[in-house]
């Protein structure tokens, strides 16, 4: 979504299934950037204002069935719109870099290709909201489902919405990196915690030019 | 919105600002509906649902700018996607009249026209979520901005906002009347309540054929 003449926004997001280690991963990264002297906000979705996190509540607890999937679409959508506009657009402004676990790639994949929301609704959802605040690198830490939810510590509502779910989710997480090669990067999640790091560094500093 | 072969739903909706009287007006119109035996379902927006009522604290209370403008029709929207799955499309499809106190005119009107939220998309949303299944009839409570804010009793987050956000929310009301004539009635709500409930009644009778 980036135009060529426009350098890439700082704003790094971690997508990908359950139990890839995207919250290790992110938090190592900044340790890295902040080791090179660069400022870093690390965040999260749904969620990372006070409203989102009101709205996560919403959608992290209760039944697997609690809302229509177009109600959860909005839900994701409006929780973000708070998190873009207190906390994401003003520290890109500010000149620091944004490192969020998951971002709107998460809402194409649960509520898209998981739960079967028109995708075309949902890239308009994604453009009228997100606009420019596109992230620069999106890096999807992938593996197996088996495999991430044997990993997952956490039993709350999406990690219990079926083993049919979560293959749809994993599908549609690569053919998102497919469509989007220049600001997605798929790196192999079933190996150790040291060796997919170094992959996001490499990433990072190859896509932003920054030494890691 | 609706097409010349099918009959209108018998989804009634009032709208208007603050103080106009929506809520005894429905309340009438029930009573005069269940005497001649239809049966009638009751409820109003933002909620009107379990999880639509829990959206409602969230835009209710607090601070008028607590929620960007993208965020809060996002999240009316999320709420009017419950109510409609799980109350207003089952009454209906029972056979039921359903009548809500605010529905999606009120968005138009208060983040639309109000908040300068972009109407085309507004009305994108209103055609994702909504569908066909828009009001039969939709009932304006008019009345000035003073007056109304003279009587409303609650001083919640809505009320809170100025003047003239309330100077352009009956401004878009009467826009969306003339837009919609067939669907829109505009009653003068500063006359007594017996009037104005005539006049509600009439509206009825004529639109759905019934007598009342």
């Amino acid at each position: 979504m980036s135009t060529p003449v426009r350098p890439p926004l700082k704003f790094v997001t971690f997508e990908g299934g359950e139990g890839g280690g995207k919250s290790t991963q992110l938090r190592l990264l900044a340790d890295a950037l902040r080791r090179g002297g660069e400022p870093v906000v690390t965040t999260r979705e749904p969620g990372g204002a006070p409203g989102a996190e009101e709205i996560r509540r919403l959608l992290v607890e209760g039944e697997p069935g609690r809302w229509p999937p177009d109600a959860e679409a909005l839900l994701h959508f409006a929780a973000r719109a708070e998190h873009l506009a207190k906390v994401i657009r003003p520290a890109l402004d500010a000149g620091q870099w944004v490192l969020c676990d998951r971002f709107a790639d998460s809402t194409l994949a649960y509520q898209g290709y998981g739960q079967g929301q028109d995708l075309s609704w949902l890239q308009q959802l994604r453009s009228q909201i997100v606009g420019k605040t596109e992230p620069g690198l999106t890096l999807i830490l992938d593996l197996p489902v088996e495999v991430g939810l044997g990993r997952a510590r956490e039993q709350q509502r999406y990690e219990r919405m079926g083993r049919a779910f979560h293959e749809r989710l994993h599908a549609g997480f690569l053919a998102i990196a497919q469509a989007e090669p220049e600001r997605c990067f798929v790196i192999d999640a079933t190996r150790p915690i040291d060796a997919v790091s170094a992959d996001v560094r490499l990433a990072v500093a190859k896509r932003f030019r920054v030494k890691l």
